[in-house]
């Protein structure tokens, strides 16, 4: 049982505020003689970090990540990795204003409700400031899996959904991914976007945005029924991003309106190698991967954090109302893309540590 | 860590095959002193059992419950409850001409390759027979919570989605539920949805079901930040169902389509007792419950078993075709509600004990 | 967590009272494609089974192990293996006259001051009868040893001392052990332990007893630092045996006895093979295995239901006193010698399979 | 599974190495609205460092405790604390003239056969300068035991063996233990073990020890049958502890020698008051507490790094021989004492919530 803690060989357990001096988090399992470096997995956190377009907080952090343990000379020991994030940008006189209320969509109520106590100053241990962590980790997982699934392994995910915009999957371009502010893998996509954006956020509100990930490079056999399923574990992984409400692997949701000639991919044989005619499954059959391309989404719910005036109580359970100023995202799923493949790489790497447990 | 264990101080243990002698769970961590009942189990046995209208497969079992430990006169005593159901209706010869076929959309394939053997008869443990223990475990975590909880404590599930037919939610009515063999909410979907499913059954293939579940008398502080989340584990549980595809929390995927304004649930104090306006976080901020119901829904996809001829590889890598005979449900969908139910239940008493441990 | 399972990967959950109908284990994370038999862990369940001499309690059990699941034409799927013993001779009137006291030594009290409710026939969940199902389970766990490991490694269990009577363990001989009713080592002391124990029991007394295990066969490098070492979870293991107040890994408690020089054991290599002059480490240093023998002794207390009368409460909290009579073994420590085995053959696998899980 | 993590409900999870730049841990599960600060918790840091008498090491590390997370306005909020401690006195260059070559009775040699790397500097993480952190998340734990069960709660640790030297534990005073460089409990033995300490080292030798734990003002009922007893736990938590060869819960691994009337501790009440004639449990039946004091012994090895010239070989497998100077303690087992009482504190804390899950 853990509260704070993802995985099961390789795990990792995160701690830390929004406004406290640091986050970090211990990552344990990592197998040994991997090489490691604070600049590779700098690189990950970069795409997260907030204040790097009009689009996102502007609150300035460098999110500059501090290896304290588990490496040496360059390469993991098979011992804890422990990762240190300072907080540099901590303005907690912007909470003062709202410490006594509570934000309609945000965690304030719950969190008082059950502890009695909260540090209200950002959210606290609700904000997701937290989820720099979970991409620290992530980023070891990911250079793991390339030094043991080699080259063929990547995983990518992109905003495919934003708001009431969508894109064009069939314009998908891995390339266009990283060149955009959006995530948007479609090139013809992101004007629209920005305008769309610009305009979301003059009228005070915020919208919300659906997550794709793709992978590539798993090998058939990863996964565990029953309660261990790589499918399982998947939606936990995604489910646990802050404001994420739905979760779809493969055709997901849609897999109800098809008819089992459609959802059930057909197997073909071409010079002794296998194909699959179509990947509604997402790469997973039984909770075990196919080998095929895994391919997750999910949503995660507009910015509760809005300007335009919304009714709530006071923590004496008085009616009152409130404007969030302060610096927020008005879209916070677009830096969900990078915290989605980190947790989406700690998954893979969990399980293909676990098939190795038990099938050798 | 655990392959076929679900939970973490309320746990169950399910073991088994489709076409063994038996199958059954383990339930470790009941609170004790509770009144448990081969008999009020059963009730629940009942609704998900085969063979029980033209809509569902036709292998007859009783699907018995027996309690072999931890009650004792009639009462919990804290000690794991082992439950076993005896399997009746085995005809495994059905299976013969397909065993060295891998059928399209089932775990044959995934299972051979990990393991290098598979039990191919009745799909062995990948049967969706294993969730026979599940629905038996979760009676039993229904027990507790009317138990802890009070008479206003309720968990009901419904499809709401029957292939491409929808019904209308606002005619929801509980009282229903159970009247129809479809656990359709809507009266005046039935027929309609009677003579669709004939068909789809008709034409040799098969549709896919959105079942929602709600929930009352859930007190405000379960679940628990950040990687046990209440959400996390309702979505972990539900995607660990045989053929789920994809798991929604209140608004879910659709959140992505609402403005900040639209999604927060503003709340409102009357008399001194909190209102909340909408429930579109499905009773859940930050991981932890409001007080308001729960709400999840999750897609199952199409039986994969249909009589349409399908491409597919043999156990030698050879080009051949399928039609699956055998005695399938039409909507594998339809008998995933109290599967469902059984779930969910489990994560609630399961969150209520981890509560009450750290916050007394 | 995990109140009745035991182990990480490789772990089993077991369930069952004394005098209930019947008793059990489920084995989960069993490597798949293993030759496993009811015969062959029938083996392991003969030495431990009750009645065979007159040394141990007359109860009549078979102690017939079944196999209801995970094995298919004899081999492991992978998937669980759940175990089934039925009681045979139950004779819960024995009980009756003691049902309101507490026996010194004995769980009744904690029990019932725990749950508020107790089985109390025959111990209910708290008799050594539990320890039927880790017997089977570390029979599943030798066999996968044995085939992973080779004819190299082997696992043996003897009783050391018994009550006051000591044997010499320079006559220590492996084909003794199962040739005596003690499993006692040296075939000197047999004659000598068989009076002693008569005597014991003639005086309505009992006796405690040392095992001491040691395994043959274990390569360097299992175990893992610092909360999962190999002596940790041996310690686990063998103090979670009934009655065992004590554990020594190696020289164990009298390596407080030994100087600096005498306990590090010395490493000299031998034409190009490393030799340790000792083995006081007991072949695990730092928590992870040397290559050397693994040496584990536990201590046994006597039996706590003897005949003498001893003082004690009733359920109401008044004085009064008990005299058992009953069938019980008077030293309880002989018969755990293959529980031992079993316990140790586990952790030694679970700590494989960890390790193949990090270290590849 | 978890490498370096400890615990069930009140966790931990430590990291760091000897000589890198810090060590600490993240403690999860902690109840919230408990007053917890650093100065609180550096009273027990303050205990086990280093460099407090010409007895132990000369590393000069002030072990001062950060704490960076989970404690709001002075009170735990309920999320993880993550406590931090720099290491100041790191002589690396120390260590090069012994990376090459294994010393016996340390776990140099595993831990590179294990992992094929290692960080050498003071044995890096499998060095005792880990435990500062379970010194610390043990600081933590007994904060929160003293404001659940109040004053009655306490635990100490003594030495009772150190060496060949007893101590008459009859005079045992919980005032002297703190007065003394040995934690002797008994006065009379102060001067005689000094000198025999002094003669240890001057010979280039060491001494092992046995450290006694005993807790007062435990309830009945904490602890889980059958895998999760306290006294298994206890047993794990101890044998974790670096050194620690040999585990006793009451009277140990003497209960073997007692007969069954001496062993079983009987039962009188006096004026409706419970009294227990003896202790041999320890305050422990069947894996639950009686309500008795909590009794715990353990032995630790001596110290291995002696100045006395030991054989060995090196990294290439080469017969060479050592002599380790560095700044070793002679006895590395007094310094065990804090150590003790940390995890043994942890196990209760988290026995109780656990407890207080399942049983309300």
């Amino acid at each position: 049982m853990s509260f704070n803690t993802f995985g099961k060989i390789f795990r990792f357990t995160t701690w830390g505020e929004s406004h406290g001096s640091a986050i970090g988090c211990v990552v344990d399992g990592c197998p040994p003689n991997i090489s490691i470096s604070e600049a590779e997995i700098q690189k990950d956190m970069n795409m997260r970090r907030p204040g790097q377009s009009k689009f996102t907080t502007q609150r300035k952090e460098s999110d500059k990540v501090n290896i304290l343990s588990g490496v040496f000379n360059g390469k993991s020991t098979g011992t804890p990795i422990s990762l240190i994030i300072y907080n540099e940008d901590k303005r907690s006189r912007d909470y003062e204003s709202i410490k006594n209320k509570f934000r309609p969509g945000h965690a304030d109520f719950t969190y008082l409700k059950k502890y009695g106590i909260r540090d209200f100053r950002g959210g606290g241990r609700q904000s997701a400031r937290e989820t720099a962590s979970r991409v620290a980790a992530g980023a070891i997982a990911k250079i793991v899996l390339k030094k043991i699934l080699g080259k063929k392994f990547s995983v990518i995910g992109a905003v495919t959904q934003l708001g009431l915009m969508s894109c064009d999957k069939l314009n998908w371009n891995n390339n266009e991914i990283r060149k955009n502010p959006f995530f948007c893998p479609d090139k013809k996509s992101v004007k629209l976007w920005e305008k769309y954006l610009l305009a979301v956020r003059k009228s005070g509100s915020s919208c919300g945005a659906i997550i794709e990930l793709r992978v590539t490079g798993i090998p058939v056999g990863l996964g565990a029924p029953i309660y261990s399923k790589l499918d399982t574990d998947i939606a936990a992984a995604l489910m646990s991003i802050n404001a994420v409400k739905g979760v779809n692997i493969g055709a997901g949701m849609n897999a109800a309106f098809l008819s089992g000639e459609e959802n059930s991919d057909e197997m073909i044989s071409k010079s002794g190698k296998l194909n699959f005619k179509s990947n509604n499954a997402g790469g997973i059959l039984g909770g075990i991967s196919t080998g095929q391309n895994i391919i997750a989404s999910f949503a995660v719910k507009p910015t509760s954090s809005i300007l335009n005036k919304r009714k709530t109580i006071d923590k004496k359970g008085k009616n009152t109302s409130i404007s969030v100023k302060g610096r927020h995202d008005p879209c916070v799923g677009i830096r969900a893309v990078p915290i989605g493949e980190a947790m989406l790489s700690c998954v893979l790497l969990d399980h293909f540590l676990m098939n190795r447990a038990q099938c050798g």
